[in-house]
Protein backbone atom coordinates (compact mmCIF):
# COMPACT_ATOMS: atom_id res chain seq x y z
CA UNK A 1 0.00 0.00 0.00
CA UNK A 2 1.06 3.75 -0.62
CA UNK A 3 0.32 5.95 2.55
CA UNK A 4 0.08 9.42 1.94
CA UNK A 5 -0.27 12.54 4.07
CA UNK A 6 -2.37 15.72 2.36
CA UNK A 7 -3.66 19.14 3.29
CA UNK A 8 -7.23 19.65 2.25
CA UNK A 9 -9.18 22.95 3.79
CA UNK A 10 -6.02 23.72 5.82
CA UNK A 11 -6.29 20.21 7.62
CA UNK A 12 -3.43 17.14 7.13
CA UNK A 13 -5.60 14.23 5.93
CA UNK A 14 -4.50 10.69 5.77
CA UNK A 15 -5.13 8.85 2.05
CA UNK A 16 -3.97 5.70 0.55
CA UNK A 17 -3.37 4.52 -3.00
CA UNK A 18 -5.79 2.18 -4.63
CA UNK A 19 -3.82 -0.82 -5.10
CA UNK A 20 -5.03 -1.16 -8.77
CA UNK A 21 -4.95 2.97 -9.27
CA UNK A 22 -2.16 4.32 -7.16
CA UNK A 23 -3.44 7.55 -8.66
CA UNK A 24 -7.16 7.40 -6.93
CA UNK A 25 -6.92 8.11 -3.62
CA UNK A 26 -8.98 7.00 -0.95
CA UNK A 27 -8.91 9.67 2.28
CA UNK A 28 -8.87 7.80 5.61
CA UNK A 29 -11.91 9.49 8.18
CA UNK A 30 -9.93 8.26 10.85
CA UNK A 31 -7.44 7.97 12.39
CA UNK A 32 -6.06 11.79 12.44
CA UNK A 33 -2.59 11.54 11.09
CA UNK A 34 0.13 9.22 9.93
CA UNK A 35 1.77 8.85 13.72
CA UNK A 36 -1.24 7.60 15.16
CA UNK A 37 -1.93 5.10 12.08
CA UNK A 38 1.60 3.79 12.77
CA UNK A 39 0.76 3.41 17.07
CA UNK A 40 -2.61 1.81 15.89
CA UNK A 41 -0.78 -1.69 14.58
CA UNK A 42 -3.36 -3.62 13.29
CA UNK A 43 -6.20 -2.08 14.15
CA UNK A 44 -4.79 0.51 11.84
CA UNK A 45 -4.19 -1.89 9.39
CA UNK A 46 -7.78 -2.84 9.35
CA UNK A 47 -9.05 0.65 9.32
CA UNK A 48 -6.88 0.89 5.77
CA UNK A 49 -8.52 -1.90 4.36
CA UNK A 50 -12.30 -0.61 5.25
CA UNK A 51 -11.54 2.38 3.72
CA UNK A 52 -10.56 1.15 0.26
CA UNK A 53 -13.59 -1.58 0.70
CA UNK A 54 -16.39 1.43 1.35
CA UNK A 55 -18.37 2.64 -1.02
CA UNK A 56 -18.63 5.56 0.84
CA UNK A 57 -14.77 6.53 1.15
CA UNK A 58 -14.15 10.08 0.30
CA UNK A 59 -11.71 9.75 -2.87
CA UNK A 60 -9.30 12.21 -4.68
CA UNK A 61 -7.42 12.52 -7.82
CA UNK A 62 -3.72 12.30 -6.46
CA UNK A 63 -2.77 15.45 -9.02
CA UNK A 64 -5.13 17.82 -7.22
CA UNK A 65 -3.67 16.98 -3.75
CA UNK A 66 -0.87 18.36 -1.98
CA UNK A 67 0.92 16.25 -0.86
CA UNK A 68 2.41 16.62 2.51
CA UNK A 69 5.86 14.65 3.96
CA UNK A 70 3.83 11.39 4.68
CA UNK A 71 4.93 11.28 8.43
CA UNK A 72 5.35 15.08 9.18
CA UNK A 73 6.30 14.55 12.72
CA UNK A 74 8.85 11.51 13.51
CA UNK A 75 8.92 10.21 17.17
CA UNK A 76 13.07 11.93 17.33
CA UNK A 77 15.30 13.21 15.57
CA UNK A 78 15.52 10.99 12.27
CA UNK A 79 18.54 9.01 12.70
CA UNK A 80 20.74 8.53 9.83
CA UNK A 81 23.86 6.25 8.50
CA UNK A 82 27.05 7.88 7.30
CA UNK A 83 28.92 6.22 5.13
CA UNK A 84 27.05 3.04 4.43
CA UNK A 85 28.05 2.38 0.73
CA UNK A 86 31.67 2.13 0.22
CA UNK A 87 32.04 4.09 -2.82
CA UNK A 88 30.88 6.72 -0.80
CA UNK A 89 33.35 6.11 1.82
CA UNK A 90 35.67 6.14 -0.31
CA UNK A 91 34.83 9.45 -2.57
CA UNK A 92 34.33 10.99 0.98
CA UNK A 93 37.60 9.91 2.29
CA UNK A 94 39.71 11.25 -0.59
CA UNK A 95 38.21 15.03 -1.13
CA UNK A 96 38.94 15.19 2.98
CA UNK A 97 42.52 13.55 2.84
CA UNK A 98 41.46 11.40 5.47
CA UNK A 99 41.75 7.42 5.82
CA UNK A 100 38.15 5.40 5.19
CA UNK A 101 35.97 5.58 8.18
CA UNK A 102 33.43 2.87 8.46
CA UNK A 103 29.45 3.49 9.18
CA UNK A 104 28.47 5.95 12.28
CA UNK A 105 25.18 7.19 13.39
CA UNK A 106 24.24 10.63 13.53
CA UNK A 107 20.63 12.45 13.74
CA UNK A 108 18.50 15.18 12.04
CA UNK A 109 16.40 17.66 13.64
CA UNK A 110 12.82 17.30 13.13
CA UNK A 111 12.27 20.29 12.11
CA UNK A 112 14.37 19.01 8.73
CA UNK A 113 11.19 16.99 7.38
CA UNK A 114 9.86 18.35 4.55
CA UNK A 115 7.34 17.27 1.57
CA UNK A 116 7.91 15.54 -1.15
CA UNK A 117 7.78 18.62 -3.69
CA UNK A 118 8.61 21.69 -0.79
CA UNK A 119 11.39 23.73 -2.17
CA UNK A 120 14.70 23.45 -0.27
CA UNK A 121 15.94 27.16 0.93
CA UNK A 122 19.32 28.62 0.99
CA UNK A 123 20.59 30.67 3.25
CA UNK A 124 23.64 32.69 2.21
CA UNK A 125 24.69 33.72 5.57
CA UNK A 126 24.50 30.34 6.84
CA UNK A 127 25.72 27.91 4.21
CA UNK A 128 27.60 27.99 1.08
CA UNK A 129 27.75 24.17 0.47
CA UNK A 130 24.76 22.79 0.17
CA UNK A 131 24.94 19.05 -1.14
CA UNK A 132 22.56 16.48 -1.57
CA UNK A 133 21.95 12.65 -0.92
CA UNK A 134 19.41 9.98 -2.16
CA UNK A 135 18.81 7.70 0.28
CA UNK A 136 16.10 4.92 1.21
CA UNK A 137 13.99 6.01 4.67
CA UNK A 138 12.97 3.27 6.58
CA UNK A 139 9.98 4.01 9.24
CA UNK A 140 9.35 2.04 11.90
CA UNK A 141 6.10 0.60 13.00
CA UNK A 142 6.83 -1.25 16.25
CA UNK A 143 8.87 0.12 18.95
CA UNK A 144 12.28 -2.80 20.19
CA UNK A 145 15.68 -2.35 21.84
CA UNK A 146 18.21 -5.32 20.75
CA UNK A 147 16.12 -6.18 18.17
CA UNK A 148 18.01 -8.97 16.31
CA UNK A 149 18.88 -9.14 12.46
CA UNK A 150 16.35 -11.81 11.76
CA UNK A 151 13.39 -10.02 13.28
CA UNK A 152 14.21 -6.94 12.07
CA UNK A 153 12.64 -6.31 9.05
CA UNK A 154 8.97 -6.76 11.40
CA UNK A 155 9.91 -3.81 12.74
CA UNK A 156 9.39 -1.88 9.88
CA UNK A 157 6.08 -0.07 8.98
CA UNK A 158 6.98 1.25 5.16
CA UNK A 159 9.81 2.59 3.17
CA UNK A 160 10.27 6.31 1.92
CA UNK A 161 12.89 8.16 -0.63
CA UNK A 162 14.56 11.11 1.27
CA UNK A 163 16.87 12.76 0.59
CA UNK A 164 19.73 14.04 3.38
CA UNK A 165 20.18 17.17 2.22
CA UNK A 166 23.59 18.27 3.83
CA UNK A 167 25.38 21.67 4.44
CA UNK A 168 28.87 20.68 3.99
CA UNK A 169 30.82 23.51 5.82
CA UNK A 170 28.94 23.19 9.01
CA UNK A 171 29.25 18.96 8.60
CA UNK A 172 32.43 19.24 8.54
CA UNK A 173 33.14 22.35 10.39
CA UNK A 174 31.63 22.66 13.58
CA UNK A 175 34.15 20.68 15.74
CA UNK A 176 33.44 17.81 13.43
CA UNK A 177 29.42 16.20 14.39
CA UNK A 178 27.39 15.97 11.60
CA UNK A 179 24.18 17.02 13.48
CA UNK A 180 24.08 21.07 12.71
CA UNK A 181 25.58 20.63 8.59
CA UNK A 182 22.26 18.07 8.61
CA UNK A 183 19.53 20.00 10.56
CA UNK A 184 19.45 23.44 8.96
CA UNK A 185 15.26 23.63 8.60
CA UNK A 186 13.33 21.33 5.66
CA UNK A 187 16.58 19.63 4.89
CA UNK A 188 14.68 16.53 4.64
CA UNK A 189 12.46 15.94 2.02
CA UNK A 190 10.51 12.31 2.08
CA UNK A 191 7.66 10.90 0.25
CA UNK A 192 6.21 11.00 -2.01
CA UNK A 193 4.35 8.11 0.29
CA UNK A 194 5.04 5.78 2.65
CA UNK A 195 5.01 2.22 0.75
CA UNK A 196 4.45 -0.98 2.95
CA UNK A 197 7.05 -3.35 2.85
CA UNK A 198 4.69 -6.50 0.83
CA UNK A 199 5.13 -4.09 -1.99
CA UNK A 200 8.96 -3.27 -2.01
CA UNK A 201 9.73 -6.68 -1.66
CA UNK A 202 13.35 -7.23 -1.23
CA UNK A 203 14.39 -3.76 0.06
CA UNK A 204 18.45 -4.48 -0.79
CA UNK A 205 17.54 -4.27 -4.54
CA UNK A 206 16.55 -0.66 -5.40
CA UNK A 207 18.09 1.57 -7.26
CA UNK A 208 18.73 5.22 -6.07
CA UNK A 209 18.97 8.34 -8.51
CA UNK A 210 19.94 11.43 -7.54
CA UNK A 211 19.22 14.41 -10.77
CA UNK A 212 20.10 18.04 -10.26
CA UNK A 213 18.45 19.58 -13.34
CA UNK A 214 17.78 16.44 -15.29
CA UNK A 215 21.73 15.55 -14.86
CA UNK A 216 22.28 12.29 -13.31
CA UNK A 217 24.47 12.63 -10.06
CA UNK A 218 23.83 9.89 -8.44
CA UNK A 219 23.02 6.25 -9.95
CA UNK A 220 22.99 3.32 -6.87
CA UNK A 221 21.42 0.03 -5.57
CA UNK A 222 20.69 -0.35 -1.79
CA UNK A 223 22.40 -4.07 -2.59
CA UNK A 224 25.51 -1.84 -2.10
CA UNK A 225 24.71 -0.88 1.62
CA UNK A 226 27.77 -2.03 4.07
CA UNK A 227 24.83 -2.48 6.71
CA UNK A 228 21.77 -3.97 4.94
CA UNK A 229 18.02 -2.69 6.75
CA UNK A 230 18.29 -5.52 8.98
CA UNK A 231 21.40 -4.97 10.30
CA UNK A 232 20.95 -1.05 10.97
CA UNK A 233 17.58 -1.86 13.01
CA UNK A 234 20.04 -4.42 15.02
CA UNK A 235 22.79 -2.18 15.17
CA UNK A 236 21.18 1.34 16.24
CA UNK A 237 18.56 -0.39 18.51
CA UNK A 238 21.30 -1.92 20.72
CA UNK A 239 20.70 -0.54 24.40
CA UNK A 240 18.51 2.00 22.71
CA UNK A 241 14.92 1.43 21.82
CA UNK A 242 13.85 2.87 18.45
CA UNK A 243 10.32 3.78 19.19
CA UNK A 244 7.51 3.39 16.26
CA UNK A 245 7.00 6.60 14.45
CA UNK A 246 11.09 6.58 13.74
CA UNK A 247 12.73 7.18 10.59
CA UNK A 248 16.13 5.62 9.46
CA UNK A 249 17.98 7.22 6.72
CA UNK A 250 19.79 4.84 5.39
CA UNK A 251 22.86 5.64 3.64
CA UNK A 252 23.97 7.21 0.55
CA UNK A 253 26.01 5.90 -2.42
CA UNK A 254 28.66 7.95 -4.55
CA UNK A 255 28.07 10.87 -6.23
CA UNK A 256 27.49 13.53 -3.88
CA UNK A 257 28.48 17.00 -4.48
CA UNK A 258 31.49 17.70 -2.18
CA UNK A 259 33.13 14.77 -3.15
CA UNK A 260 33.31 15.40 -7.42
CA UNK A 261 36.12 17.83 -8.93
CA UNK A 262 35.45 20.68 -8.78
CA UNK A 263 33.44 20.48 -5.84
CA UNK A 264 29.25 20.91 -7.17
CA UNK A 265 27.06 22.58 -4.42
CA UNK A 266 23.39 23.65 -5.06
CA UNK A 267 22.23 26.87 -6.17
CA UNK A 268 18.97 28.71 -6.28
CA UNK A 269 17.19 27.39 -9.35
CA UNK A 270 18.04 24.20 -9.00
CA UNK A 271 15.83 21.24 -9.26
CA UNK A 272 17.10 18.37 -6.99
CA UNK A 273 15.13 14.99 -8.08
CA UNK A 274 15.86 11.89 -5.57
CA UNK A 275 14.08 8.68 -6.97
CA UNK A 276 14.11 5.73 -5.28
CA UNK A 277 12.80 2.14 -7.48
CA UNK A 278 9.77 0.83 -6.12
CA UNK A 279 8.98 3.99 -4.21
CA UNK A 280 9.15 7.52 -6.42
CA UNK A 281 10.91 10.00 -6.74
CA UNK A 282 11.10 13.78 -4.57
CA UNK A 283 11.21 16.52 -6.75
CA UNK A 284 12.79 19.49 -4.75
CA UNK A 285 13.53 22.98 -6.02
CA UNK A 286 16.15 24.94 -4.10
CA UNK A 287 15.39 28.64 -3.59
CA UNK A 288 17.52 31.95 -1.55
CA UNK A 289 15.69 32.57 1.77
CA UNK A 290 14.29 35.79 1.00
CA UNK A 291 16.16 39.00 2.35
CA UNK A 292 14.24 41.05 4.52
CA UNK B 1 10.14 29.33 40.96
CA UNK B 2 10.74 25.42 41.16
CA UNK B 3 8.34 23.36 38.71
CA UNK B 4 8.34 19.38 38.96
CA UNK B 5 6.82 16.46 37.49
CA UNK B 6 5.95 13.72 39.53
CA UNK B 7 3.92 10.80 39.97
CA UNK B 8 0.45 10.11 41.59
CA UNK B 9 -1.45 7.10 41.22
CA UNK B 10 -0.11 6.55 37.94
CA UNK B 11 -0.59 9.71 36.47
CA UNK B 12 1.87 12.53 35.73
CA UNK B 13 1.30 15.89 37.27
CA UNK B 14 2.89 19.08 37.67
CA UNK B 15 4.02 20.76 40.96
CA UNK B 16 5.22 24.22 41.89
CA UNK B 17 7.58 24.87 44.96
CA UNK B 18 6.72 27.96 47.29
CA UNK B 19 9.07 30.41 47.08
CA UNK B 20 9.42 30.74 51.09
CA UNK B 21 8.97 26.62 51.37
CA UNK B 22 10.65 24.73 48.80
CA UNK B 23 9.47 21.35 50.17
CA UNK B 24 6.00 22.57 50.03
CA UNK B 25 4.81 21.75 46.46
CA UNK B 26 1.06 23.43 45.13
CA UNK B 27 0.24 20.45 42.31
CA UNK B 28 -1.88 22.09 39.11
CA UNK B 29 -4.87 21.02 38.11
CA UNK B 30 -3.74 22.70 34.63
CA UNK B 31 -2.45 22.24 32.02
CA UNK B 32 -1.72 18.56 31.59
CA UNK B 33 2.00 18.00 31.55
CA UNK B 34 5.03 20.67 31.37
CA UNK B 35 5.66 20.81 27.41
CA UNK B 36 1.44 21.90 27.59
CA UNK B 37 2.47 24.45 30.32
CA UNK B 38 5.82 25.83 28.23
CA UNK B 39 3.44 26.04 25.17
CA UNK B 40 1.09 28.44 27.12
CA UNK B 41 3.71 30.61 27.87
CA UNK B 42 2.05 33.99 29.57
CA UNK B 43 -1.02 31.91 30.09
CA UNK B 44 0.53 29.11 31.52
CA UNK B 45 2.37 31.01 34.24
CA UNK B 46 -0.64 32.88 35.25
CA UNK B 47 -1.92 29.12 35.72
CA UNK B 48 1.03 28.90 37.51
CA UNK B 49 0.53 32.51 39.87
CA UNK B 50 -3.28 31.43 40.04
CA UNK B 51 -2.43 27.60 41.60
CA UNK B 52 0.17 29.25 44.44
CA UNK B 53 -2.02 31.60 45.53
CA UNK B 54 -5.21 29.47 45.73
CA UNK B 55 -6.39 28.34 48.95
CA UNK B 56 -8.08 25.34 47.17
CA UNK B 57 -4.75 23.95 45.55
CA UNK B 58 -3.60 20.82 46.17
CA UNK B 59 -0.65 20.76 48.14
CA UNK B 60 2.17 17.71 48.86
CA UNK B 61 5.29 17.30 50.57
CA UNK B 62 8.07 17.21 48.68
CA UNK B 63 9.82 14.32 50.23
CA UNK B 64 6.35 12.36 49.79
CA UNK B 65 6.74 12.60 45.73
CA UNK B 66 8.36 10.47 43.00
CA UNK B 67 10.04 13.07 41.21
CA UNK B 68 10.08 12.09 37.23
CA UNK B 69 12.24 14.16 34.84
CA UNK B 70 10.34 17.79 34.69
CA UNK B 71 10.67 17.37 30.98
CA UNK B 72 9.97 13.75 30.29
CA UNK B 73 9.46 13.98 26.60
CA UNK B 74 11.39 17.40 24.96
CA UNK B 75 10.88 18.42 21.48
CA UNK B 76 13.27 16.45 19.52
CA UNK B 77 16.55 14.78 20.44
CA UNK B 78 18.35 16.70 23.32
CA UNK B 79 21.39 18.45 22.14
CA UNK B 80 24.50 18.38 23.02
CA UNK B 81 27.49 20.85 23.04
CA UNK B 82 30.45 18.99 22.79
CA UNK B 83 34.16 20.58 24.33
CA UNK B 84 32.29 23.55 25.82
CA UNK B 85 34.85 23.75 28.34
CA UNK B 86 38.35 24.60 27.82
CA UNK B 87 39.94 22.54 30.06
CA UNK B 88 37.91 19.33 29.30
CA UNK B 89 38.38 20.03 25.26
CA UNK B 90 42.45 19.95 26.98
CA UNK B 91 42.01 16.42 28.56
CA UNK B 92 39.75 14.93 25.89
CA UNK B 93 42.37 15.47 23.06
CA UNK B 94 45.11 13.96 25.99
CA UNK B 95 43.11 10.76 26.83
CA UNK B 96 42.64 10.31 22.71
CA UNK B 97 46.24 11.78 21.56
CA UNK B 98 44.79 14.44 19.38
CA UNK B 99 44.43 18.13 18.59
CA UNK B 100 42.28 20.04 20.53
CA UNK B 101 38.99 20.20 19.04
CA UNK B 102 36.50 23.37 18.90
CA UNK B 103 32.97 22.93 20.33
CA UNK B 104 30.96 20.89 18.56
CA UNK B 105 26.85 19.79 18.43
CA UNK B 106 25.44 16.41 18.83
CA UNK B 107 22.35 15.12 20.33
CA UNK B 108 20.81 12.56 22.55
CA UNK B 109 18.03 10.53 22.03
CA UNK B 110 14.23 11.39 23.59
CA UNK B 111 14.76 8.34 25.24
CA UNK B 112 18.06 9.32 27.19
CA UNK B 113 15.83 11.32 29.29
CA UNK B 114 15.48 10.04 32.61
CA UNK B 115 14.18 11.20 36.37
CA UNK B 116 16.51 12.90 38.84
CA UNK B 117 16.47 9.56 41.05
CA UNK B 118 16.18 6.68 38.29
CA UNK B 119 18.95 4.39 37.90
CA UNK B 120 21.04 4.00 35.12
CA UNK B 121 21.35 0.62 33.56
CA UNK B 122 24.14 -0.56 32.59
CA UNK B 123 24.31 -3.21 29.95
CA UNK B 124 27.70 -5.42 29.79
CA UNK B 125 26.33 -6.80 26.74
CA UNK B 126 26.39 -3.44 24.89
CA UNK B 127 29.08 -1.04 26.72
CA UNK B 128 31.90 -1.42 29.00
CA UNK B 129 32.86 2.17 29.47
CA UNK B 130 30.14 3.95 30.98
CA UNK B 131 31.38 7.62 31.98
CA UNK B 132 29.79 10.84 33.55
CA UNK B 133 28.96 14.42 32.52
CA UNK B 134 27.43 16.76 35.08
CA UNK B 135 25.93 20.21 32.67
CA UNK B 136 23.80 22.69 32.80
CA UNK B 137 20.89 21.65 31.16
CA UNK B 138 18.74 24.61 29.38
CA UNK B 139 15.23 24.19 28.89
CA UNK B 140 13.92 26.19 25.47
CA UNK B 141 10.54 28.37 26.20
CA UNK B 142 10.28 30.15 23.23
CA UNK B 143 10.73 28.94 19.40
CA UNK B 144 13.09 30.70 17.03
CA UNK B 145 15.56 30.55 14.35
CA UNK B 146 18.39 32.81 14.17
CA UNK B 147 17.96 34.31 17.14
CA UNK B 148 20.72 37.00 18.17
CA UNK B 149 22.80 36.54 21.42
CA UNK B 150 21.40 39.83 22.97
CA UNK B 151 17.84 38.71 22.73
CA UNK B 152 19.06 34.75 23.31
CA UNK B 153 17.76 34.36 26.83
CA UNK B 154 14.51 35.71 26.58
CA UNK B 155 14.42 32.19 24.92
CA UNK B 156 14.87 30.53 28.13
CA UNK B 157 12.07 28.62 29.92
CA UNK B 158 14.37 27.40 33.09
CA UNK B 159 17.36 25.58 34.05
CA UNK B 160 18.00 21.63 35.17
CA UNK B 161 20.95 19.98 36.02
CA UNK B 162 21.91 17.52 33.60
CA UNK B 163 24.07 14.10 33.59
CA UNK B 164 24.92 13.75 30.32
CA UNK B 165 26.11 9.89 30.85
CA UNK B 166 28.28 8.42 27.57
CA UNK B 167 28.91 5.17 26.75
CA UNK B 168 32.42 5.83 25.50
CA UNK B 169 33.54 2.68 23.70
CA UNK B 170 30.43 3.16 21.20
CA UNK B 171 30.83 7.27 20.85
CA UNK B 172 34.87 7.04 19.94
CA UNK B 173 34.35 3.27 18.46
CA UNK B 174 31.52 4.02 15.96
CA UNK B 175 32.84 5.76 13.50
CA UNK B 176 33.30 8.97 15.38
CA UNK B 177 29.65 10.54 15.60
CA UNK B 178 28.80 10.59 19.35
CA UNK B 179 24.81 9.93 18.67
CA UNK B 180 24.77 6.38 19.92
CA UNK B 181 27.08 6.66 22.57
CA UNK B 182 25.20 9.16 24.40
CA UNK B 183 22.06 7.52 23.61
CA UNK B 184 21.27 4.40 25.41
CA UNK B 185 18.30 4.32 27.37
CA UNK B 186 17.85 6.63 30.14
CA UNK B 187 21.15 8.00 29.98
CA UNK B 188 19.99 11.72 30.34
CA UNK B 189 19.11 12.09 33.84
CA UNK B 190 17.75 16.21 34.22
CA UNK B 191 16.02 17.79 36.71
CA UNK B 192 15.16 17.45 39.87
CA UNK B 193 13.04 20.04 39.02
CA UNK B 194 13.07 23.15 36.19
CA UNK B 195 14.33 26.31 38.07
CA UNK B 196 13.16 29.38 36.39
CA UNK B 197 15.89 32.54 35.04
CA UNK B 198 14.66 35.02 37.68
CA UNK B 199 15.55 32.46 39.98
CA UNK B 200 19.26 31.53 38.59
CA UNK B 201 20.37 35.48 37.90
CA UNK B 202 23.45 34.78 36.03
CA UNK B 203 23.60 31.39 34.32
CA UNK B 204 27.54 31.90 33.77
CA UNK B 205 28.24 31.73 38.01
CA UNK B 206 26.95 28.71 38.75
CA UNK B 207 29.08 25.69 40.17
CA UNK B 208 28.78 22.34 39.07
CA UNK B 209 29.75 18.83 40.66
CA UNK B 210 29.76 15.30 40.12
CA UNK B 211 30.59 13.05 42.54
CA UNK B 212 30.86 9.56 42.43
CA UNK B 213 29.73 7.08 45.71
CA UNK B 214 31.08 10.82 47.42
CA UNK B 215 34.34 11.21 45.94
CA UNK B 216 34.53 14.83 43.94
CA UNK B 217 35.30 13.96 39.93
CA UNK B 218 34.37 17.50 38.74
CA UNK B 219 34.33 20.60 40.31
CA UNK B 220 33.97 23.29 37.59
CA UNK B 221 32.01 27.09 36.93
CA UNK B 222 29.83 27.45 34.34
CA UNK B 223 31.67 30.88 34.01
CA UNK B 224 34.40 28.61 32.26
CA UNK B 225 32.27 27.81 29.34
CA UNK B 226 33.88 28.70 26.26
CA UNK B 227 30.55 29.20 24.55
CA UNK B 228 28.19 31.00 27.43
CA UNK B 229 24.11 29.66 27.14
CA UNK B 230 23.10 33.01 24.90
CA UNK B 231 25.51 32.45 22.43
CA UNK B 232 24.87 28.86 22.42
CA UNK B 233 21.54 29.55 21.32
CA UNK B 234 22.43 31.94 19.10
CA UNK B 235 24.92 29.60 17.68
CA UNK B 236 22.01 26.23 17.59
CA UNK B 237 19.67 28.18 15.85
CA UNK B 238 21.31 29.84 12.67
CA UNK B 239 19.57 28.04 10.10
CA UNK B 240 17.56 25.87 12.81
CA UNK B 241 14.37 26.33 14.14
CA UNK B 242 14.94 25.63 18.16
CA UNK B 243 11.34 24.80 18.96
CA UNK B 244 9.70 25.58 22.69
CA UNK B 245 10.51 22.43 24.90
CA UNK B 246 13.93 21.61 23.84
CA UNK B 247 16.43 20.80 25.84
CA UNK B 248 20.32 21.82 25.54
CA UNK B 249 22.88 20.50 27.29
CA UNK B 250 25.46 22.83 27.62
CA UNK B 251 28.49 21.12 28.16
CA UNK B 252 30.66 19.58 30.62
CA UNK B 253 33.81 20.63 32.64
CA UNK B 254 36.73 18.47 32.65
CA UNK B 255 37.47 15.44 35.42
CA UNK B 256 35.74 13.10 33.20
CA UNK B 257 36.31 9.10 33.64
CA UNK B 258 37.70 8.53 30.58
CA UNK B 259 40.16 11.48 30.32
CA UNK B 260 41.65 9.99 33.99
CA UNK B 261 44.50 8.22 34.76
CA UNK B 262 44.48 5.41 34.29
CA UNK B 263 40.56 5.34 33.09
CA UNK B 264 37.74 5.25 35.39
CA UNK B 265 34.33 3.87 34.16
CA UNK B 266 31.01 3.55 36.21
CA UNK B 267 30.16 0.24 37.32
CA UNK B 268 26.76 -1.20 39.45
CA UNK B 269 26.76 -0.19 43.32
CA UNK B 270 28.21 3.14 41.90
CA UNK B 271 26.17 6.17 43.27
CA UNK B 272 26.52 9.35 40.91
CA UNK B 273 25.49 12.84 41.91
CA UNK B 274 25.27 15.43 39.47
CA UNK B 275 25.22 19.31 40.91
CA UNK B 276 24.47 22.29 39.51
CA UNK B 277 24.42 25.20 41.68
CA UNK B 278 21.17 27.17 42.39
CA UNK B 279 19.36 24.44 40.65
CA UNK B 280 19.52 20.93 43.00
CA UNK B 281 21.78 17.31 42.88
CA UNK B 282 20.66 14.51 40.92
CA UNK B 283 21.39 11.19 42.62
CA UNK B 284 21.42 8.11 41.01
CA UNK B 285 22.53 4.61 41.09
CA UNK B 286 24.03 2.57 38.73
CA UNK B 287 22.76 -1.02 38.17
CA UNK B 288 23.50 -3.85 36.28
CA UNK B 289 20.47 -5.18 33.41
CA UNK B 290 18.74 -7.73 34.59
CA UNK B 291 19.79 -11.10 32.82
CA UNK B 292 16.87 -12.58 31.11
Amino acid sequence: MRLITFRLDGAYRLGVARSDNPNEIVELAEPAGMLSLIDAGEEGMALLRDALASSRSRTHALQDLELMAPLPQPRGNVIGIGRNYQAHAEESARASGKAVDPPTVFTKAVTTVAGPYDDVVIDGDVTAQVDWEVELGVVIGRAGKNIGRERALDHVFGFVALNDVSARDIQFGWGGQYFKGKSLDGFCPIGPWIVTPDEIGNPQSLRLLLRVNGVVKQDGNTRDMIYAVDTIIEWVSRGMTLPAGAIIATGTPDGVGFARTPPEFLKPGDLMEAEVEGIGTLRNHVVSAATP
